[in-house]
């Protein structure tokens, strides 16, 4: 490189870097704040990012962030005038002075890490131990302060988790393994605790209308067959609503007799069975690259997908929402951005165990290629043929979804429920507002499923509204091929009214109203647990 | 750092390369040409090591290194003066002044690439690719040189590795997954062709002596349940042994009604398996360290094993054996290292066959701690407590193994099968002599299930023949946990005579005589399916 060519390169350079600084300098005051937020911005990144959208299932990804934010929530609440914690606690509150960015973030990392320390298998693993660790020290925290000062942000955050680390180990998920094993060095994390067993096999229905766990592959010749995941969190507990409220929550069976056996079943449920199934395979043949792209957006797992405002991805559509649209769009603080948070993971975790419980209830088949075959035998369909293939004709049998096929029963959609929870809370804490944009490129190749293949070129989408992004969010599973239709509304009509209920919750908790009504959930035994 | 120093300091760098040189220099010229075995030292640890070893189930993994290793044979025998390919063919070959290392490695390099190209999910997956394509165009080959030209050592090894690569096609196992699909978008390599159905399941023993899944999970939350691996290799190829020796191989069943139910169970036959039980809880109970060691040594999966001459580690037993004992110790050429490689995967290929056929007629139960609760209710047994702790009470439905639970049933054990008739044909190979010591040292905290806390400190082993590690090799798997003590014994009787019958055939296609015995495996019509 000749001399003047060096002198245009370090021009470009500090033109780019200019350029950067100017767009940084626009950030408001709550912009700063709310990335200053040691959770979303600080920690999730290095240590939860990949390992919870990509290793953990469904259920336990969103028990993880509920309890990430929780902990989040509940250090930040003794640095705000009026909030208690979820235990309903204001005794450790500090003084108004004391209110500062520091002091919020330093007890939310101390509290984040104790959390974690104490059920690392919550959140997929101790690997990200060393990076947190690491992220500490840099910070000039001590990762071994184990203080319970309670006048320090230290204290407070290690209090915090320490007392929400018993909640999670109390919640009847069964995190440890200790309901089911003699002994902690044998023990199995989140094994059942309610006695489930398929009724059917992957070779054999007996129960045409009941869960048919499917046979997975690693395409190295490890078969493996899946069984139904965390079965028992249905009676676990909710926290913006009792015991009753949920028992109560329920929808109808799409079928008459959902119970038969192949002996007995209802020849109209058999049809509309065959219906569903033919429209499944009507889906997959008139595919478009659009559907399979949302398909696997909102499977959670894009790991390509970039908006405007990130153009280095994020790979959880929930995240996505908090941080590149509504944040941004209605510039929300730190204190804002934290109780948003805290209820929309409520929401979010209370739909689970709601729907799960109805997952449970119903135990439905899915659409699978060995159900398929059950159904249809030998005859074939028209299909989606790969990408950048024609559509192919296959027996009924060797059909596959686009994605994966999750370990668990079919009716509701738990993806309907808990968008539809997600974007209730939404709408109740933007007072109805809904008009935000939602504007993301799908990179060329960038397809988890198929990469290198789809899309084949740059796609530009826009999702106007939440109401439009909560429909795609339930259409994409029909589009995915991993449910029959009338499971996308029962999963919308199954969460009404958790969002609502959950921003109640949290507005009621920063008022200063305690709120423990979740206690109910617990046995009399284990009630006041935390620390007073 | 001062000057001084920095002398000082390149003075020690270069002391240290004279001293490395001086050891290099001792090498033979035998030694010299058997490390540029263009398989065994080029290709096979930067492309297949790890996920051959890591990620393959057993029978896979045997596959893989047969293939690997009889394509490596098949080039390489058009280079000897004598030596037919596996398919009989001399026609090939070139004039003696060809005959040298670099046209050798050339043939094998191109041999192997093609055959991994065709079926990527035989060997792990197609992640390799790159590596490989990098090392050819390090030594200034061309990986897309498809060359046809059998005057050239590229035509010569992709020829025979197409050819090797059609034999996969059709050699029962299903690689591909076309014989049970009816799309390649949509198929299962390896998927079971026998319609072969466990008798039990993780929760319920209908038939005590049957092969009952076990239930694994990931420790995250998602559980799954063990098929079993190729159910349908036991009707496939071998190649020492024609489809009349393998249907004679059989060993009895360790009971005298195995295919009873739980209604109409020989009592001496529950006696018998209780007994048997036991015997695991016992041996869990006495495990040492060092047996602790050798299991995982013995299962393959040692990442950290090292010996003197292999400071570095190797990852699996057999190929140890290979490279670091009988090698170094006879002092092998290219040629002879060729020749015992070829026999050897032949033994433990037709080993493996022989014993899945088994494995399958009896179908017999492991010791799981499923099975363990059925047998025994919550009667308690003292077991190992896990690295430095004390043994533990627990119930005996929470006992798990040491290493993992194959997915395969139990009767007779792969391991000893296989063991058999890699040092039965590793004697006939040295015409007897048994005397190879095995020096290693596990490092301190290199298990693979304990990484960091076993072994408590470097312990150093010393196997002194081929026959102790024979009788290691099946001990060890009674030591892990995962066999009934009958089991040992039975696979070792089983696969007696494949090693020495492996040893002859390759014998006689050096001489020049072609063996195609193996042909009568396969159908009529695609006999001579390859280039003649």
């Amino acid at each position: 490189m000749k001399f003047g060519q060096k002198v245009e390169a370090l021009l470009t350079i500090a033109l780019a870097l200019s350029v950067l600084n100017a767009a940084l300098c626009q950030k408001s005051k709550n912009t700063i704040e709310r990335e200053s937020n040691a959770f979303s911005f600080v920690v999730y990144p290095p240590v939860f990012n990949d390992i919870l959208v990509n290793e953990l299932e469904t259920p336990v990804q969103f028990r993880a962030l509920f309890y990430l934010n929780m902990v989040t929530y509940n250090a930040w609440s003794n640095y705000h005038p009026t909030a208690v914690d979820l235990f309903g606690r204001s005794r450790y509150k500090r003084p108004t002075e004391e209110h500062t960015l520091e002091n919020k973030n330093t007890a939310i990392l101390y509290a984040l890490l104790r959390l974690y320390e104490a059920a690392p298998q919550s959140f997929g693993g101790s690997a990200g131990l060393p990076a947190f660790f690491k992220l500490m020290n840099d910070r000039g925290l001590d990762p071994e302060d184990r203080s319970l000062n309670m006048s320090t942000a230290v204290g407070i955050g290690n209090r915090e988790g320490m007392d929400t680390a018993r909640l999670m180990r109390i919640d009847g998920w069964n995190d440890d393994g200790s309901l089911t094993s003699s002994d902690t060095n044998y023990a199995q994390p989140f094994a059942d605790i309610s006695g489930y067993e398929p009724k059917n096999t992957p070779w054999r229905i007996s129960f045409p209308f009941k869960w048919q766990p499917v046979l997975e592959n690693n395409g190295l010749g490890f078969f493996f067959r899946q069984e139904h995941v965390v079965p028992h969190i249905g009676r676990s507990i909710a926290f913006s609503q009792n015991p009753f409220e949920v028992r109560r929550r329920r929808v109808r069976s799409p079928y008459l007799r959902p119970h038969a056996t192949v002996y007995n079943a209802n020849s109209a449920d058999v049809r509309n069975l065959r219906g569903y199934a033919e429209g499944v395979f009507k889906r997959s043949a008139e595919l478009t690259e659009q559907q399979q792209l949302y398909a696997e957006l909102f499977d959670n797992k894009v790991n390509a997908f970039r908006t405007e405002e990130n153009p280095f991805g994020t790979p959880s559509i929930g995240s996505s929402v908090r941080f590149f649209i509504l944040g941004p769009q209605l510039d929300l603080s730190l204190d804002e951005d934290v109780i948003y948070a805290a209820a929309s993971n409520i929401a979010t975790f209370d739909a689970i165990v709601t729907v799960w419980k109805e997952k449970l209830r119903h135990d439905a088949i899915r659409p699978t290629g060995q159900t398929m075959r059950l159904l249809f035998g030998k005859r074939k369909f028209e299909v989606w043929g790969g990408p950048g293939r024609d559509n192919t004709q296959i027996a009924a049998g060797d059909w596959q979804p686009y994605i994966r096929t999750m370990p668990h029963s079919e009716y509701p959609s738990a993806s309907s429920c808990a968008c539809s929870a997600f974007i209730e809370h939404a709408l109740a804490f933007t007072g109805g507002r809904d008009d935000f944009a939602f504007n993301l490129t799908f990179a060329k190749g960038s397809s988890r499923f198929y990469p290198g293949k789809l899309p084949a070129a740059d796609v530009d989408v826009s999702i106007r509204t939440l109401s439009k992004w909560l429909h795609l969010c339930g259409q994409s599973r029909l589009w995915a091929g991993v449910h029959f239709e009338p499971a996308i509304e029962a999963g919308v009509k199954l969460c009404r009214g958790i969002g609502r209920s959950s921003q109640q919750m949290v507005e009621r908790m920063v008022g200063g109203q305690p709120q423990l009504t979740w206690l109910k959930w617990l046995p009399q035994e284990v009630q006041r647990f935390w620390e007073q």
